[in-house]
This record gives C-alpha cells, sequence and structure tokens, in this order.
C-alpha cells in the first residue's frame, strides 16, 4: 500500500493536506512537488510537505508512482498533455477536482480512450484559504470522498486509491461521474452561482451602499460563498456547465411557482413551502451532525 | 422622557428585550404584557420582563403612554381594531414589525386615516431564538433601528421614541416606509425566498436523501436562514409582497444573463460577475466589522 515516490502537481490546500496525511501514516517514502510559484513550493518544502520540486510536470511525474493533480479544474488537458509519456509503467492518476465528468473527457482527448490507471476522485472537503501554508493533515478526516472510477479502470488501481484515503481517515464513495456532477451541481455549484448573482443583483442597484448599510447577520452567512475565489469557481462553472445550466433552469422555475404563489396571494402554498423546506434542512443537519 | 406605564402586544424575543433594555436604564415605571399564551406571560413575569399582563388587548392598552407592537406583521389590523378607542390621550403606538408599509395600511384602513401618534419602527435585530424566554436586555446594543415616520407623523412623539432607542444603544436612522420595504426585500426577504426554494427544490428532487448526503459547510450556511419560523416569513412576504415580486424579478434577470453567459462560454464575462460580487461581499464585511 506504501507509496514510494508521490507526485502532487499543485501543492496548495487540497494537495498539500494530501501528501501530508500520508506522511503523518508513514504511507510515502517521497514526495515530489510541482507547481509554477516558487514561493509556494518553496514554503511547502520548509513546511515538510514535499521533499523535492520541479516547475516541470514532465520532470515532476517521472518514476512516481502516484500522481496527484490538485490544480484548478480547468487545467486537467494542458496536464495530461505535459504528461502523456513520461509516466512510469504502472503508474496511477488520482485527483481532487471539484467536477468530474471534465477530467474524463480531458483524459479522451489526450490519451484516445480513458486510460485504464485513471482514477478521478472528490474530497468533499476545503477551508477558504489556499495555498502551500494552508495545508494541515488532518483536512479529510471524516470527510466523504467520491471517486468516480469508470468501467475500464482498472481495479487495483481503484482499490489502492479508495485504501489510501481511508487510511488517512476519509469515507470514500464511489458513483459515476455523472450522477457525481449532478449532486454537486445541486448542492455546491447551484449555491456558489445564486450568492454571486445576488450580490451582484445588488451591488448594481444604484443606491447599492445604503442597500448593504442594513444587512444583518442572515445576509452574511447567505453569501459568505460569494467571498470565493472568482477564477477557481469561474473554472467549475463552465467544468460542469451542463449540471449547472439544468439546475439553474429547475431553480427558475421554482422561483416562477414563488413568483405565482406570491401574486396570487396562495398563502397556505407559501407556508407549506417553508414548512417543506424548513423541515428538511433541519432534519439534514440532525443527520450531519 | 421616563415611561410611565408601557403596554407590549406581544412578548417574545423582540417586546421582551424592549421592555428588558428599557428597564435597565430605569427608563419604565409598569410594563404591561399582552397576548394569548399564558405560560409565555408567566415566564415572562418570573423573568422580570412585564409587571401584569392580560389577554385582551383593550385592557392592556388602558392607561398605557407607550405601546409596543412585537407581534407578526400580519396581525397589525387586528389588533388596530382592537385598541382602538381604548387608548388614552397621548398615548405613543410604535412596533417592530420587518415590514413597514402594511403596518400603514392596516392603520389607515382602521382608523380612516393616519393617526399622528403612531411611530412605525422595525429594529433589524433578532436570534433565532423566540418567546419570553430568549428576550435579554442587550439585543439592540449597536444594532440599527429604522424608523419611519410619515409627513403627519407628531414630532414629540417621533423624537420620543428615536430617544428611547438610542437610550438603550440602538442606533435610529429614519425613512419612508416605502425605502424601507425596498432595502428590506432586497436584503433580507429575497435572500430568505431563495434559501427556502433552494431547498425545497432539492428536497423535491427524487433521491433527495443522496443529495443532501454530500452538502458540505458552504451549502449550510446558505441555507441558514432556511431554517427560520415557515409562519413568520409567510407573513412577512405577504406583507411585503410588492417589493419581493419586484427583487424576485429582478433576480430571475440575473439569473437568465447567468444562464446566457453560461451557454455561450463567456468566460471573461463570468469571472467579472463573480470578481465583481466578491469585491462587493468582502468590502461589505470590512465596513461591518
Amino acid at each position: 500500500m506504501k507509496i514510494k515516490k508521490l507526485a502532487i502537481i499543485g501543492v496548495g490546500l487540497i494537495g498539500g493536506s494530501f501528501a501530508l496525511a500520508l506522511r503523518e501514516k508513514g504511507l510515502v517514502e517521497t514526495v515530489i512537488g510541482c507547481g509554477r510559484n516558487q514561493k509556494n513550493l518553496d514554503t511547502a518544502i520548509e513546511l515538510g510537505i514535499i521533499d523535492e520540486y520541479f516547475f516541470s510536470i514532465k520532470d515532476a511525474v517521472k518514476d512516481a508512482d502516484l500522481i496527484f493533480l490538485a490544480t484548478p479544474v480547468s487545467q486537467s488537458k494542458a496536464i495530461f498533455q505535459q504528461l502523456k509519456g513520461h509516466t512510469k509503467a504502472g503508474a496511477v492518476i488520482t485527483d481532487g477536482g471539484s467536477t468530474k465528468c471534465n477530467i474524463i473527457d480531458a483524459a479522451i482527448e489526450v490519451f484516445g480512450e480513458l486510460p485504464d490507471f485513471i482514477v478521478p476522485g472528490h474530497p468533499v472537503a476545503g477551508t477558504e484559504n489556499s495555498g502551500a501554508a494552508a495545508a494541515f493533515p488532518s483536512l479529510y478526516l471524516q470527510h466523504k470522498v467520491i471517486l468516480t472510477p469508470h468501467e475500464h479502470s482498472d481495479k487495483q488501481a481503484l482499490q489502492w486509491v479508495e485504501s489510501l484515503w481511508t487510511a488517512i481517515g476519509a469515507k470514500v464513495v464511489t458513483m459515476t461521474a455523472e450522477h457525481h456532477d449532478f449532486i454537486m451541481g445541486a448542492t455546491s455549484h447551484l449555491p456558489h452561482a445564486l450568492a454571486f448573482s445576488l450580490v451582484n443583483m445588488l451591488a448594481n442597484i444604484n443606491d447599492n451602499k445604503e442597500v448593504f448599510e442594513y444587512v444583518a447577520g442572515g445576509f452574511k452567512d447567505f453569501t459568505r460563498i460569494a467571498s470565493s475565489d472568482p477564477e477557481m469557481w469561474r473554472d467549475i462553472c463552465v467544468a460542469n456547465k451542463p449540471s449547472l445550466l439544468l439546475h439553474l433552469k429547475m431553480y427558475q422555475g421554482e422561483l416562477s411557482s414563488l413568483i405565482d404563489i406570491l401574486e396570487n396571494d396562495q398563502q397556505q402554498q407559501l407556508q407549506q413551502l417553508f414548512t417543506r423546506a424548513k423541515k428538511a434542512r433541519d432534519k439534514l443537519l440532525l443527520e450531519n451532525k
């Protein structure tokens, strides 16, 4: 199970925490980092996250047994192009991206077909901080990690990646990439798009300064995710475009119903809608405690 | 400035905290409570919030110098009907409701015209708890209180209410009822409607149990307000229907733009939208610290 050489492409919160957790459990011998920001890579060495680093992907993945992509999801194709033909026989590639169909599409474009040594994954964990300095070994403890193997996936590769996540305390679930993207589109990408849109709308209202002056705690909670990194979220929305569009349109339908209910003064339906929502959310909190 | 007799109609978090804060500052001699729930009123006596209580509004407001309505906004009209003709000369009425045009409309309906002794108000404060037991004297400390006097408002009555709020630590702002309802529709009522709608939509998706299983912290923050009291929010949405409908339709337009941007792969516009939102929210947090 132990990894002789692990290559982390993108040594930030996600990639760095993965390396630190594996280190803590004695599950990796050497960790190679790869990135474009030298200061960040130096920090990663100082913090003991990686042993050495390369700026070139080709050099970083050479001799690696496991390659972990922790870069923005829009870069998957370019990374596959750079590592193609430079990985050693038997090397396994996995990732920590928030969208899964797009990485599979990128692999098919680059390799012609989906290679059996790629195990797409998504650890459902994170903080608002980024960079190697933000990494910590317990990030994945008790968190779900969704693996989306395909029909051609190598069974041993899948089992290996699964056992590594389990060893560092994560709860592994497997599902299809399509189902993953559907669920994340609904519960993560849609809320982010809604929050960005609300703040944007209010900022555009002429007297916006005054509008923001009277916001209460509820507004701040509701819009917290609108303070997320715009570039990262642009990438995620583009990468999961079909699912996000589906859910945005479904949500527009939901708002149209609400407008109808209000316009027709259907107070009972309004209360039913709010009650159903409150019950669902309270139940969710109870179960996720 | 001191109140000889204060009548609190609805002795919950809002009304009870107002009484406790005035008590603490020695600004009130006697507090009369009025409500329908005897257990809650007994609690209010035990906690020293009120001195005595009545179930009938007519009895509660008799001899009161200041009457504070802290009941659901849908009950304003019924309360005006019950107190009409039973208040003493010179008595001032104010309230703590989340919507302001509807209380003015209710007063006009009942009194024929807007009485000069009514000073509509809205303390922008609250917690997720309710009932007399949830009241505490510092609830309004450093919080904004919006008063929405009208052209016929008695100047002295307005000044009195303003000085009482100021004395208990609140920051008083005055504006028109229409402007208040516009702002609250955008920053409070719209986000609540959006959060209820999102949770409701996800609960309606067939495999909702599984959908909710993968939600992360961002979703919980975003939907916190969907755990609010459905009856209270039904009332607020109905009471502020024009403003809420305006903002819901504006928001639908915002979502339509976002859908267009996504469908046309306008990545630059998408990032601009997200960036503008993030900047506006980060600025807001900085200013509201």
